[in-house]
């Protein structure tokens, strides 16, 4: 029985530790991941729902380096400030109107902000959030929104800033925080309070 | 005169071949590219178009490693069997029903033949075609088809296997092409008499 | 002289948008950086400073891959929260004890919680911040604390969130804010009134 | 038993789905291939042969991006348009004449035709074959001819045109191949009843 | 028994060689090395000592790219010429006096020389050592000498030119190394004889 | 006149610091190089020849991250202890018998050596030098022997162990060498004192 077990072990091997099939055994369902034409649910805080497809949803993107997403927004929905450590983003609007936006990284002289770059898109604009840089989606329509975003890795990663910042497990640090936003403790323990919610 | 043309070419660089713009002068119309909504204009022999947005379209994309295409199948309409030379495709189908399908590289085994891999797409459904691999979309809908995909380069380049094998300019030799596709020399002068439409 | 000026000119190669010197032309100097011995001055708000030595400061390192930074820190003094889109950071202590932490990026289940690995440093002691992570240094001791650091990039670029979420030219929408931290427009207000100090 | 065999494994370690040896146990012919001054067997109906040495036959190869390959030729013998989806190829001649030409990926301009580049190559003569383009190499002397080639890959992959095209298995759909090829059912048919031999 | 061992096995994957851990047993430690405050014992004939800090020591930079070294000089200490085959290396000098060189790799013209490249480090100096030079930093002063370096990978190696040379087990054949060198066999087998000491 | 040369100018873009031609003006020559059939000459004291071909000889190759070289050498000719600090080789007997060899990096562990992996080579028989390691061919044969190598970069470089150590210009000190070779000046000054020919 371990026989077995491990020669059916044997044929796996492992690539960026992912189960790589024999090739033998691959088919097209390898290659194939339904229903993205289902709505995510929007239900939440922000009223927004990211759908992934990469490579912990469809293994057959391992090495090949790109992922897909779905993103809907309810009216006022937000996908809310964050990045993606490991790829840029390429988005379409397929529904809706969002108004979009990513902030450039620290300028070399102190004395000048950071950038923010904004604009509105309407169905079939294209947008690029270039790689780690803290990006966000509102809609600013009536109606629901939809994307559909490449990612330039099967593995891309995504940090929501508040959550990351207000909701992690354990707590950052209070003295960490109130410095850091340069505001009483009683705004960073009330921004702690929250629940943080995961939208992707 | 010339030294403002200089001047003003002095604050350009290039990378990858690009001209790069200085970054005081960016704004968000560089990562930006409308028109996807529209669809493409399937009124030639393959009752396909591709619309991209990749570096070529979109400067912004420049270094990032990612870019877009919309495509349009008309009922019947096809996109014929071609390769990236640089990238992996992930298609997510927005409407209509597309059978598609790409074939494995040659086997170690010179008897065994190359591996078609085939599915039936409907609207949400993902699928991949990895780096380099011949792959097709054929719209077996009674509908027209639209598909949104990313590609894991911001310079993905297509060849469309027909086109470059049997209308290239100038044409590949006779004797070279009746060996390879060991037919006689009428057919592959058939084939070459073909108005070969390129549809990306 | 323009003639001149041109010919100067075309010495001068791009590589990732730096010009690249004529190798005849270059000297020991040109990979060479002087004053990582000066502490950096950490009279602001943040009490940290950070002194970096990347392909800005240092154009030999350009296509290598690597740079180095060094950070003082006054007591109390805070490296605050911020990521660098395009490096990985391995940072060793020369002086003082730290408090250091990296936030995960979001876990798979929207009912977990990013998760918080922190450790306090002393002397001699090495850490790693994976690349595109959220992280920070808080000296917890009495004297002034000091590191150095090899980031993963010649390019690394740095993200400081305060800065760039609260901070930024112009400011990111109230509307984005509020929903995204789930505080009143007040607080938010009252966050974006502070004077970002970038110490990097 | 099964505990030696688990022993025995747990030495091995993969690196991109290949068993890496335990460095202790490596030695010189871990980093050999011999024969490749054999001549590969061209009786075949296209009068080629191509003897790879790569990943597959040299595991030494991992991890190092590069391989190579012998490539034999009898008179009027070809190496029929194939592409290798993850090298460039660069091959020098060591004996006979041959035509060799590469087809650009497709233009810009749909009215333009893919640029078909050739060069007739005598002993000494190199060639580049970018990454991922159609090309061929064609034996117009009168004696047999051979070259060595590098790819920059340890595992290039190879696919021939016409295999993959009328010669996989299960085969193409006849209306995909039709409509790409613009003939009628029986050319197609008549192609994919042809017995398709790899010569690599 | 074994069902529990494979059990644990199955949750250990491999990357790049090295055992990867499950995500949920990862702590701050994994991403922590101690010690680098200590100085190394240059009681060797050369009178320096590289401490490493690279995926051996601290598997947590395991796909990073990028480690560090601590290097101690005693007065007239060397670390000799050496070349690290996979990584840039960048040095901060924090106390000491030192002289560094590195040699350009071989001119396009053969009556050109090599290059050599060099200054003379003070505290707070950095330099640039480009990926595979031959480069060596002597501690010209009258005191102990320290430097911190971070390297361009997680697993750079390191090659000291004399070791490996004129100390390799078994020795390379002393009519390579007299015609390599120029020199008699006994030059050779004097300097084989010498005991090759690593200090890395 | 200076706009005229200023329009060429234009034409031309960089990468990677090199001029790459307008695409419009590309032909088959820019992929081609002739001449590898004419056998180096190995009238110099090393009894070997290095013919490269990279992208210095074939700007064509360019991005394309391979090269070829052809090296003859007389009998008893030698290609001496080097590296290619930025390419694994893998290299291919044509004629003649070689031994040829490779030194590992340095073993973990201080008291164990460099080990040297070495084999007699004969027509066909092929070898791999892994990126960065020093490497030698030597002719144990009686009649002149001649390889073709493939290199996975388009720029590899070359450092020849002996001219970099004892060759360069200007030289290195004499205090860095008797206390890297453990000798005393007057074999230093004897070894510096050669004439240093490049082969390659």
């Amino acid at each position: 029985m371990y026989g077995l077990t491990m020669a059916a072990f044997l044929l796996a091997v492992f690539v960026n530790g992912k189960i790589c099939k024999d090739p033998n055994m691959v088919s097209a369902n390898d290659f194939f991941f339904p229903g993205l034409n289902m709505p995510g649910n929007t239900s939440n805080p922000l009223g927004s729902k990211v759908t992934p497809v990469n490579v912990n949803q469809l293994p057959g993107l391992n090495t090949l380096g790109i992922s897909l997403v779905r993103i809907d927004y309810a009216p006022y929905g937000l996908n809310p400030p964050h990045t993606h450590p490991r790829a840029t983003e390429v988005l379409v609007v397929v529904e809706g109107t969002l108004f979009v936006g990513f902030v450039s990284s620290n300028p070399a002289d102190p004395n000048v902000k950071n950038k923010l770059f904004t604009k509105t898109l309407y169905p079939g604009d294209v947008f690029v959030f270039p790689e780690g840089l803290i990006h966000f989606q509102f809609n600013v329509g009536k109606t629901n929104a939809v994307v559909f975003a490449g990612l330039s890795s099967q593995n891309p990663g995504v940090i929501t800033i508040a959550n990351a910042v207000f909701g992690s497990d354990p707590p950052i640090n209070l003295d960490v925080l109130t410095k850091a936003f340069q505001v009483d403790a009683n705004v960073i323990k009330y921004l702690q309070a929250q629940f943080w919610w995961n939208i992707d």
